[in-house]
């Protein structure tokens, strides 16, 4: 049976809550997904939550009264709340009237196999958490196997990278490395590493892919660094009409990912 | 001579701090750009700020300087402050050492030129700003012509937007105009509508884009509502590979556009 929790000051409501700040996440290994949408994506790629709360209203839903019993089942706890406190516990006005709690899957590169997709994405620095959710969000669309964050990078279990992927934080394979680490591993079997870059004349349309692809994107304010593109088997550039001389990051991925499918997967 | 600003309460401190809001905006017409690059953008096209607001170490670069002189020299107003009330009126922890007003571009459709481009990116009822901005950024990269926002839509000359579009709110034109004013601009002349899509079998890849093209995207949470998908010309499908059924808006106009400029300027 969920229990009620009311009070503000209940221990669940600030552990949460809690979860909102990076360095907690890193400690519980744990991270917040919010809404029906989310959490139905996670369930039917085989994630439930450790702790599921929700609104009287928002049980009402069959798909989220599913996940609620789903959870309780597997031996997680259900919290039924008020509007306020989810909203205490989202940080956001009009709060989901369901929020999940869910473990993060271990990010070391060991557990990507390489072999499951033909396009993997990769991303140095990124500074923006919606940079990354919309990335994952673009992988999943691509079928691509996952998004390899390399150097320091904003969290990709934070609350707005997840919101931003729209569920693809469950169906993309996630991991965290330096570059050193990222290299050794990538050399350590098959794949193509291309580069978005200035210091090219290689349209990207030209080249023919590999089979893997990994699409590397640099940070967002100053790109790749120089010596990370000539580890790259192949720099490429996207033609650039006007006065700016870069895309979004997350664009620019979108149109790379799109143009390795492309080879992959010709129009009908 | 610049003015020496010093304190938080001076009026022209929290006049620029007021232009954070939409209705301030609104009302006087005016925006806020941040930072030597988008400043730069702007001069660069022809378009100077009507205050500029600078610290003393920001003036010392000779851009920003050109900047500062030029604004004077054309009947503006040149305002030098402390960081700290930089941060004030920017709102970011980290400001930017430079800061311009601008006047708001007239965005009535009648000042949209469609000759100018064979691409216009056309957006409806957007609720991010920094979607829009970055849609203006693709825009410029592209070489568009402009955004025409439809319906009701997020402020594209919030600091937010502005500051996605790096630099291209000055280069891109804008306009904002309700869907049947829009409809009836653009049968007037020519232009093929073509709306991304759930519900066709069209493959985005397979039409040839007449010239000039207005792509159409929709709300980021609803896509385009049913009756203005059977006003477009055509409706093409974005294939979607993972379990999500759509992209992030701004990701989706981004592989849109770089699929027409393919059929304008094929790779060399």
């Amino acid at each position: 049976m969920p229990r009620q929790v009311t009070a503000f000051s209940n221990s669940i409501v600030k552990r949460l809550r809690s979860l909102r700040e990076k360095k907690v996440r890193r400690e519980e290994g744990m991270f917040l997904a919010e809404g029906l949408r989310i959490l139905t994506e996670a369930r039917d790629s085989g994630r439930l939550p450790e702790i599921v709360a929700f609104s009287a209203e928002g049980a009402k839903h069959p798909l989220a009264a599913e996940i609620i019993a789903a959870t309780e089942a597997a031996g997680g706890e259900a919290i039924e709340t008020t509007p306020d406190i989810l909203s205490k516990m989202s940080g956001k006005d009009n709060p989901q009237m369901l929020l999940g709690a869910y473990r993060q899957p271990d990010t070391s590169l060991e557990h990507i196999d390489r072999a499951k997709s033909s396009i993997w994405i990769v991303a140095q620095s990124l500074r923006d958490p919606g940079n990354i959710g919309t990335i994952l969000r673009t992988g999943d669309a691509v079928g691509a196997g996952g998004l390899i964050l390399v150097d320091e990078s904003a969290d990709p279990f934070s609350v707005e990278a997840v919101r931003a992927s729209m569920g693809a934080i469950f169906t993309q394979q996630i991991a965290a490395a330096r570059w050193p680490q990222f290299l050794e591993w990538l050399r350590s079997g098959p794949g193509q590493l291309v580069g978005t870059s200035l210091q090219t004349d290689v349209d990207y349309r030209s080249p023919r892919y590999e089979d893997p692809t990994f699409i590397l994107v640099g940070n967002e304010a100053q790109g790749l660094p120089e010596d990370y593109e000539k580890q790259c088997d192949l720099l490429v550039k996207i033609p650039m009409l006007g006065r700016a001389d870069s895309l979004n990051a997350a664009v620019a991925t979108g149109v790379m990912a799109y143009e390795v499918l492309r080879q992959r997967r010709p129009a009908p």
